[in-house]
Parts: structure tokens; C-alpha cells; sequence
């Protein structure tokens, strides 16, 4: 008997937990729901102090039930480093980077694929498939590697091609769709009852959300069980904002913490924005930006932050719901002010993905519009290296498709 | 008054700290020594288990005099995951692998450059140049960016590419030389005087192996104040094998820890390995490697561990003194093992470094062999990811030299 269950997080409905399908009839994303009293039992601030550095910490938190189960790379518990030059710049209370490119596959997407795959072997899976912006791919193959599950990974071809190509080194079956992740969700829906696959796209199997969850834990006792006042994310899908809003929420139900949640604000790309165009209606963008790509590095690396291009996100209204509550806000960047960021945050120390980029270019504005004020403590997210976005030609080994079709002709050659 | 000083490896002569030229006159390496029943007193187990997850919680054991002077970007600490699938199959009793590629710069140069910059900084030096093969060259760059310190690095231009990108991303004047890892170290001694530079190249300063020291004090601490039996570690100017047995020195003399030291392997790419040539004087190499590189993925990763390629180690007597003293070995590998080591760990979700993968082969030679027994536990060290080791052209903006004098014409182009 499990000790956890589902809620649905738009009508309130209870189901007991299953390890995929998380639309509730409602059309609301279903959540997975501990026994709060029962995990306070052992999960105490104090028994935290003796625990190891790894998001498995939260062990009572995340919904596996035999500790044999977890397939862990060695993931989480990532530095959350002050920025004391630029707190002063920007007359900022503090001001934080989480380092989440310090995760085993390079990116903060191991956090949510160390949990989503240790409940496919769980429950016996042997193969899934996920369409993601590259990063997910990567980290679906290495942990679906790690635990002998076959890994199917649909990326839209716009994705750098380092990070496609991590996924073949990790011996997943790699393919690159002509077309936006939503047409390569389309493929992995058409083929599933065909191939067995288990789809772990965002916000379709309960894994993801909790391992994301598990930033928001961090953050939390990182700061000696404060919130900040800002959190800055790059949001495409947006578990990371449901992640960490369920974390906090965990944790003032456990009376670890007190106080006004942080303001949430989302980061994403002028021209794919369906969170900032939710939160301000009508487009206060007023970037003259070319769209043309910006190479840095004498063209080599292009800011192309695919990971934010998500034009529907699964979830819209529970997203606008949480940064609204929170008091928080969404914003639009343009490839000029992600390119810029690269390299303030390069000339820091720290090498940044263009999504991690552009929270720094988002929190620039904010606080030039004076949105951010004086007494605010901030938290920015980075969330890959600057150098997997490298140019490279598609590797001539992995198709291109733009159906299932097209999969089953590539599959019969 | 500091409270440490300097002390020979070789002839034990006693000199007041400095924070560069290590060699003593006898020709020796010039080590930092501690007062270790002071830094007993605070420094102990039961404190360490209250202190943040960074290589800086051993601070007493780090030559650093004002906590202010601490260049960090998140360093250290790194997981240690072991392998259990194939403790089975190879008969051993465990398998680690040290996860060093999940260092701020994503490789195991972090913690050098973090305790090297932070001296530099503590002493008010504004210039600071290395010789590298690549990882190094981007860990002087990314902590002296962090510092405020201006990074000049001379990189063999056999280094893959990306490698070389991100210095000039972190700010760093970067610059490409026509020759080997000495040629470049060359280079450096004759500009010294003329352009201000502090050389901190391997063992030419006291932080470097002072922060890969911190490997060794992390291995103890993680696996329980006990030694594994045998660490298989990539070595090229061998700093790490310096600092780890340091490390160890260092504990036993505290009472940390009892028993063997671990035995030391080194790992080196045939046709360059002068610690193996040094262990075994006839080299026993019997591979019929064609010395060709060997691609992976369709011709975009090349397996090139150039961090290995220390034609001259600068101080070989010390490190053959201490994988002697050890019990341990030194092997060379082919490239073609090291190929198919990469592929072996990214099945298992791991992206490793050439040099990485190197450690890897080692270990199934080993095991092949018989030197390595059903009761020994192993560590190897990954020290850096696969992806940074894919081959793109080299940046037209950066220079290509072969010594001094042509620095000199570059500068005044």
C-alpha cells in the first residue's frame, strides 16, 4: 500500500497514485500527496544535518517506495553561490546563482529524471520516451541508461547539437524532429500503445515535478529555512515553478517555514512567451531586436535557448496561478540581452546556458523598472553549461522526421 | 604572522611560506606544512559534520589566512557513486567513480585555481598566467574573472576546441601554442619578468596542490574515515597524486584515519608516459594501437586526452616515490581503450572525459591481470564531460605562437 496519493491540482479530486496519465477528468494536472504528519515523523530539520548531499535527502518526499528503486547519478544539492559584487551594482539585499549545471548530466534536468525514471523500474517499465528542448533528452537517456530501460528521445532539430548528441553517447535512440517539441509530443502520443513506450514528457508522469521539487527544498534549507523574497526562472514547461511552489507549500504545511512564499518570476524568450503574454495581456515588450542569432566566441556559440521554447505549456493556468498569487511577474528577453548576460556572467566565473542567461538578463530589467527593490534577496537559476550550446552540424546519424510516420519508414530502413 | 610554512619533498629543509616558486634548492618540490595539533582543535569529525558541502569545510587545512580572500564558485564536494552492476562483474569488492566533472568549471581544475586565485588575491597580484591543456587554462580563467584578476593561458593547440573557447568566454587572454605543454611553459618563464605575470603552472605555486589535496581529504571523509584500497587516477604533471597523498599524510598524522594508504595507479596514453617508463623501466605496452584518433558519434567527439599529455612531469621522482611507496602501478592505455571506455560509461549514464574514460580502461586491464584482487575497493575519477571534447574548428580570433617573440609581435599587432 503506498503512502502517498494524487490530488488534482485545479478541482481537488483524490486518486490513488499511478506512475503516468496525470490529466484529471477536470483537464487539471494531477499531484502526488504525502501524508504530511507521517513524513514529519522522520524527516526533521534536525535529522537533515546528518543526511547526505543529494536531493535524495528528501527522501520522504519523493514517491519511491524501495530505496533499491532509486537511480541516482549523483544529483542535486548544487552550490548556491552569492554574487556580492553585483548585490552592491544593483543595491540588492543578495543576491544568488543555483549552479544547477553542476548535476551529473550537466543540467538541471537530471533532478526530475533521477525520480521519473526510478519509478519506471519501479514499476517495471522497459521503455520511454520523452520530447523535449535537448536537456531532458539527455537526462532521460543517461538515468534510463544507468537502470537498463531503453530510452526514446524526439527533439525538435533547432536544438544545439551537443546536447542531441549526448544522447546517442548515452545509447538512447535519438531522433531530431522537424518542428516545434509539441509536434515531437504528437509523435510520442501516435506511437506509444505501438511501442510500448511510457511517455515522461512534462507534466505527464508524476517523477519530474517532484525531482524539480527538490530545488525548491534546497533552496530553502540552503538559505537556513527562509524563503527569498525573488526566485528567477527560464520557464518553457514550467515543472520547475509547479516543483518548487509545491516544495514550498510542503514545507509550511510541516512548520519548516514561515512567512510569504517568494515572488516568482518567469523568464522567457520575445516571440515564444505564453506565460508573460498571460500575465500582461497586452505585450509590454518593446525590444527592437532582429531575431536574427547573436554568435558569441567568433560565431561558435549561438544563445539559442531552446529549453524556453515552449509555445503551449502543458499546464498554462496552474503556471499563471502561481506567479500571480506569489505577487510575482513574467518577462520577455531578447536573443541581445541572453548573448549579453553570457558574457557578464563569463567575465564572473560562471559559464551559463542561454536560459540561465537570461534570468540574468531578466533580473537587469527588473531591476533597472525598479520592480526589484532594495530589500529584496534574489535567486537566479542556471541551468546548463554556456559550452553545450557550441555550433555543430547535425551528426548524419540521427534522422530527421516530422510524423510517426516518418518514425515507422526510419525504423523499416 | 602566517601559520604555515614550506618544507621539501625531497631534502625536508624548512623555509617561511610564499606563494610562488616551489622549487627548493636541492631541486626538490617545496610542499606547504601545517601546525596540525592547531588545526586539530578545530578542524575535527564532529565539526566537519555541521560544515557547508564545499571543499572549503577542510579550511584550516588550506593556506589561506583572511576567509575574505576565498575565491569560490562552488567547488568541491563532488559525489561519489558507485557502480554496483559491475562490482559484479569484475569481481571487486566496491567500485566508485569520483564525480569531478560536476565542479563549477567542470572539471577537477576548480579546486586548485579556487585555493591558487585565492592566494594570489590575498597577496594583491593583478596578473596571473598558465600553461595548460585545457581544463586548467578554463580554471584560471573562470576563478581570476571571479577574482579581478587578469588570466593569460598558453594552451598546445592539440587541445580540443571547445576547451579552448571557454577561456577567452571567461576573459581570460588566451592564446595557442605551436608545441607541447612545456613549450608553452616556456613561453611563460620568458615573458615573467617583462609582463608581470605569476606562473601557476603545476607545482610552480602552493595552491594548486593544496586544492587537489581536498580529492583526497572528501574520498576519506565520504567513504567513512577509511582508505579505499586502490586509486586509479589520469596523470599528467601529477598535482592530484601529489595532493592526495598529502592528504592522506596529513589525516593519519591528525588520527583520522588508521591503516595502508591506498595504492596509487597512474593512468597515461601510450606513447607519452614517462610515470610508467619511470615504473617500469621496460615498457610492457603490447597494444597495436595505430596512434590514429578514433571518433565517436559520427566523427564529432575525439577521444583525446590531452590533459594526460605531460611529456616531462615536474617533479617525476616524487611521484614515482609515492606509487612506489603506495604499492601501486602505473599503465599506460590506448586510444582505442579509452574510446571504448567513453562509450562503456555513457551506457551507464555517465559523460566522461577522455581522461576519465582512461581510468576506466586502466581498471579492466587490471582486473584482466589479476593485480587488482576480489577485496580491494577502488576509486577512479572522472575528471571532466565527454561534451567538451567535441572537435570544431579552432577560433580564428585566437593566436597561434610558438614562443615569446611571437607573443610579443601578437600584442603588438
Amino acid at each position: 500500500m503506498k503512502q502517498w496519493g494524487l490530488y488534482c491540482s485545479r478541482c481537488s479530486a483524490r486518486l490513488p497514485f499511478r506512475y503516468q496519465d496525470m490529466k484529471c477528468e477536470c483537464g487539471g494536472t494531477l499531484l502526488v500527496e504525502y501524508d504530511l504528519e507521517l513524513v514529519a515523523r522522520t524527516l526533521t530539520k534536525e535529522s537533515l544535518k546528518q543526511r547526505y548531499s543529494s536531493m535524495w535527502r528528501y527522501r520522504e518526499l519523493l514517491p519511491v517506495e524501495d530505496s533499491a528503486s532509486i537511480v541516482s547519478l549523483g544529483e542535486g544539492w548544487t552550490p548556491l553561490l552569492r554574487m556580492p559584487k553585483w548585490e552592491n551594482k544593483l543595491s540588492l539585499k543578495r543576491l544568488w546563482i543555483k549552479r544547477e549545471e553542476q548535476n551529473p548530466t550537466g543540467s538541471f534536468k537530471s533532478r526530475g529524471f533521477s525520480v521519473a525514471v526510478s519509478l519506471l523500474k519501479e514499476a517495471g517499465v522497459t521503455k520511454a520516451a520523452v520530447p523535449s528542448n535537448g536537456n531532458a533528452a539527455g537526462a532521460l537517456a543517461a538515468y534510463a541508461g544507468r537502470a537498463g530501460i531503453q530510452a526514446f528521445v524526439f527533439i525538435p532539430m533547432d536544438c544545439p547539437s551537443l546536447i542531441v548528441d549526448e544522447c546517442p553517447l548515452y545509447g538512447a535512440t535519438t531522433i531530431l524532429v522537424d518542428g516545434f517539441i509539441h509536434d515531437a509530443a504528437a509523435i510520442i502520443e501516435a506511437g506509444r500503445d505501438e511501442q510500448g513506450w511510457v511517455n515522461v514528457g512534462t507534466l505527464k508522469e508524476p517523477g519530474r515535478v517532484e525531482g524539480k521539487k527538490t530545488m525548491g527544498l534546497e533552496l530553502a534549507e540552503q538559505l537556513g529555512w527562509t524563503f527569498p523574497d525573488v526566485i528567477i526562472y527560464p520557464t518553457g514547461g514550467g515543472s520547475g515553478i509547479i516543483g518548487m511552489w509545491k516544495a514550498f507549500m510542503e514545507l509550511k504545511s510541516m512548520g519548516f517555514i514561515q512567512g510569504d512564499m517568494p515572488r516568482f518570476v518567469c523568464v522567457q524568450e520575445e516571440g515564444c512567451q505564453p506565460i508573460v503574454d498571460g500575465v500582461h495581456p497586452v505585450s509590454t515588450a518593446t525590444s527592437d531586436d532582429s531575431g536574427d542569432d547573436l554568435p558569441l566566441l567568433d560565431g561558435k556559440i549561438i544563445p539559442n535557448p531552446t529549453g524556453m521554447r515552449v509555445p503551449n505549456p502543458p499546464d498554462l493556468p496552474l503556471l499563471l496561478s502561481i506567479v500571480q498569487q506569489s505577487g510575482g511577474t513574467a518577462i520577455a528577453v531578447s536573443k541581445k540581452q541572453i548573448a549579453d548576460a553570457i558574457l557578464s556572467l563569463g567575465a564572473d566565473g560562471i559559464s551559463s546556458s542561454p536560459e540561465g542567461a537570461a534570468t540574468w538578463a531578466a533580473m537587469l530589467v527588473l531591476s533597472d523598472t525598479g520592480w526589484l527593490r532594495a530589500s529584496d534577496s534574489v535567486v537566479l537559476f542556471n541551468t546548463s553549461h554556456a559550452m553545450k550550446y557550441a555550433k555543430l552540424g547535425t551528426s548524419a546519424a540521427i534522422p530527421i522526421i516530422r510524423t510517426y510516420d516518418d518514425y515507422m519508414i526510419y525504423r523499416s530502413l
